[in-house]
């Protein structure tokens, strides 16, 4: 077989070869290709997708003419040469999003990929209707990530079956050697309308919310290890997928500290593309320094709740911090369903301000136990349209990543020294403002426009004039005259700071 | 040569060999003695102390019958056999000062250590008069540690040289392989003082505070290693010996990252007691994470500012957190030498609460540069009673250590659940405190008594009558009837809140 076709560029190049049915070809037939591109090689696993078809799935990163040839234990596999060009990306294909500047996140072609991610759990396992209601309320949304569980989950608000299951079989009788391809293909072509709704697939690939219901939280490691290689075979060449290795991993009490470092390993090694990889916590925090993460995904509403606190977990681990859990917006009994819009925005703020990012989640009653944070749906609360104005905030922000300026010492100001910066202060509800900004990268003459952002209002407020800076004290800069910014006396204000006149 | 003396546990018995004096004895000839305990065997190296005289010092660390054997490279000091008895400690001896219940610390007799160290940087290299007068002033402190470098210091308000230095020779002819045995006869000598006084010695083995003027920030990686060497070998059986790699190790710009792990690994090894092991920052954190770090050494003033900050440090160590630098009570301009003694001890009160530990330093312009966190001296502030008090706090908690009782949640409540429970209220005056503990190991009927502890003032007022509590919500209790504790209306209160009663 020979194929010759085109992808555009972090688009999927499908191989498809029809292969041995008989026996268990999800264990016995190994299968993969060899792609190439001048004298690079990228080599790819397949999968065997039932009914004696097989597939290799390969996200092209380079332009250009690229090759493949297949190996295999099967002869009818083995050997199968092929070609196809790499065309230039379609509108809004940034390609896949990576760590930049440290601290922050890029897509491959270099596009600041400003993360607002939302929580929506089990939404791909509610059959069509709702799933196809999560997408069109996503569409509208102004979240770029979802973070999401490949098995189903089982927890208060949640104990409906799925449509169909990862295994074959059935529950207590799974066949943990044998997946399911009409569970996995209705998994990816979920994957797949989020990467054309430009959002991003955190995939939850271990859970405890099933409590041995399934068991799917209690396989040994043998399924555990085939399982990830299998989900990372289909799904890798998604260019929006990311790997969450665990939500709440250290609830889950049948594994082992050592098994979570070798799910990284497996996810890692078997990965030609180097997508994300992150673990979420429950009161014990993974230790994000490994080198195997590449952000640290913590659950922790307190760290965003005040000042001060988020930015610590930077200097600690060095690389970007997302708290992806921070409570929900909502009204359930449970205390970590039940923080208001405005402690929510408050959140995505304080996270922003200490260079961090941080996660959505609704938890609303809702009389079928359709929430948001589990099943998709609609959203019913009042922090999206805020959190989209924060997005607008961002988007005009340097590319670098918002950054502390002066950490440590200043818990309010963040930005690019010199250039930009963001005030944010919170819950208080001063009637006018200093204009003091942190000495880096400042020099005595400049000059800076100020507007008042109101965070809840969503409203941008120009301030008159400019402000030009003196250099009167050891670490802070004013503006001449010790001029102030009137504020309307509201809680949750923020001020943009922007220099004017010529940059260096 | 054969000795039979005798010496308390964790004191020092010190073996006294004459040998050879010429050529360069400190780097020519090899020392060491291994001491049996019946099948135990622990291998000290021993140093050489100038003119002809070797000393091998060995702190026993069990009771009973102790022999040795010495090996060398010479002749004159190899296979010198010698026996002693190790009895008894001596009042106020509780032996070296270990990590205890994953976050504190305790004496290797079982007593809890609770840390109120201070910082005075040069001390040891004032001069007679001066070191005598800040022993005297610590005598009467609170301070159970203070932290110290072992080299001179030449920075703001300190330009004035030692009496002495570690090594032959002169400035800009200092011969790096030979030590200067008057040096530190000198240094050793207040080191057992300090010991005397029951606090622990925090010794700085290297610093940025030389800029080259003396060129100990940068020498050769052999000269490093030796001294390492020689200082462990000299220094390690003085029980109050703990060890910190460096003071703001990133801002020596001389050394690699790679320079000190290669510390810790030679300290670690070298050191037969393993006495505590750190390393300070300036703005880059070290991996406190490595294996070789017994505890996180921090400066970060801000993190124990307020409430919710310090405690993130915690989980992400796992280790005993120590703020050894959070700025300095005084007034100074530096911003880091420049609070108030109010915020000195909001801070160890946070730091408290948060389940970390919390260094003091006191910075006040004084005409002779005698800056108490440099040189000693006196005390001029108004910090050290409040400490003490905090201190006698302590002295009746739960002798396992202030644990955070609902981390994440609740920032201002920690202590034993179920026993005791400190709610420190920071800045916040409130007319009356609502009685309200996180639920964890509480059960209806339960009583407590409060006390209101003025933090400031150093006041305990024991508040009427007992409190037996209700579970009237999902993850608090209250007291019967909401019974609320009237407060002064003052900054800086906490409640200390005992369980009556039986205990479970």
């Amino acid at each position: 077989m020979s194929v010759q076709s085109q992808v555009e560029q972090w688009g999927i190049h499908e191989v498809v070869l029809k292969g041995p049915s008989s026996g268990n070809p999800f264990v016995e037939v190994s299968l993969s290709a060899l792609f190439r591109y001048g004298r690079r090689k990228v080599d790819v696993a397949g999968f065997y997708d039932g009914d004696g078809i097989y597939r290799i799935r390969f996200m092209p990163d380079t332009r250009g003419q690229w090759t493949y040839v297949t190996r295999s234990n099967r002869k009818a596999l083995s050997g199968k040469r092929g070609a196809f060009t790499c065309t230039p990306p379609s509108p809004g294909n940034h390609g896949p999003v990576r760590v930049a500047n440290t601290f922050h996140f890029a897509y491959a072609d270099g596009t600041p990929y400003r993360q607002i991610g939302t929580t929506c759990y089990a939404w791909a396992h509610q059959g069509d209707k709702l799933e196809q209601q999560t997408l069109r309320t996503l569409s509208r949304s102004p979240f770029n990530k979802v973070r999401m569980c490949v098995f189903p989950k089982r927890y208060a608000f949640n104990q409906n079956e799925p449509p169909c299951y990862p295994f074959a079989g059935r529950r207590g009788r799974w066949d943990f050697a044998r997946f399911n391809p009409k569970f996995w293909r209705r998994f990816e072509k979920r994957i797949g309308q989020l990467r054309e709704l430009g959002i991003e697939a955190d995939l939850i690939l271990f859970h405890p919310y099933d409590g041995g219901h399934w068991g799917f939280d209690r396989m040994d490691a043998a399924s555990d290890d085939r399982y990830l290689r299998y989900a990372v075979a289909r799904l890798a060449a998604y260019r929006n997928v990311w790997w969450s290795m665990a939500n709440e991993f250290d609830f889950m009490k049948e594994k082992k500290p050592a098994d979570w470092d070798r799910y990284f390993r497996i996810v890692k090694g078997a990965d030609p593309y180097g997508h994300l990889r992150s673990v979420h916590n429950g009161r014990r925090l993974y230790d994000h320094g490994k080198p195997w993460v590449t952000h640290a995904s913590i659950q922790n509403g307190m760290a965003v709740e005040d000042f001060g606190r988020a930015v610590l977990y930077r200097d600690v681990y060095g690389k970007p911090i997302v708290f992806d859990e921070v409570r929900y917006e909502g009204n359930i009994p449970q205390r970590w369903g039940n923080i208001t819009a405005q402690e929510m925005v408050h959140d995505f703020w304080q996270g922003t301000i200490a260079g961090t990012y941080v996660g959505h989640g609704e938890t609303y009653l809702h009389p079928r136990d359709i929430l948001w944070w589990s099943k998709g749906g609609v959203l019913h609360g009042q922090s999206p349209p805020r959190l989209a104005f924060l997005k607008s905030i961002l988007e005009t922000a340097p590319p670098e990543g918002i950054e502390p300026i002066d950490k440590w010492w200043d818990v309010h100001t963040a930005g690019k020294a010199g250039e930009y910066y963001l005030v944010y202060l919170g819950r208080e509800r001063p009637a006018e403002w200093l204009f003091e900004l942190p000495r880096h990268g400042l020099a005595e003459g400049m000059e800076f426009a100020v507007e008042v952002l109101d965070t809840w209002n969503m409203t941008v407020t120009p301030v008159e004039g400019v402000f030009r800076i003196i250099a009167d004290d050891k670490y802070r800069y004013h503006a001449q005259g010790h001029r102030k910014v009137p504020l309307p006396g509201l809680p949750y204000l923020a001020l943009r700071i922007t220099r004017v006149g010529e940059r260096r």
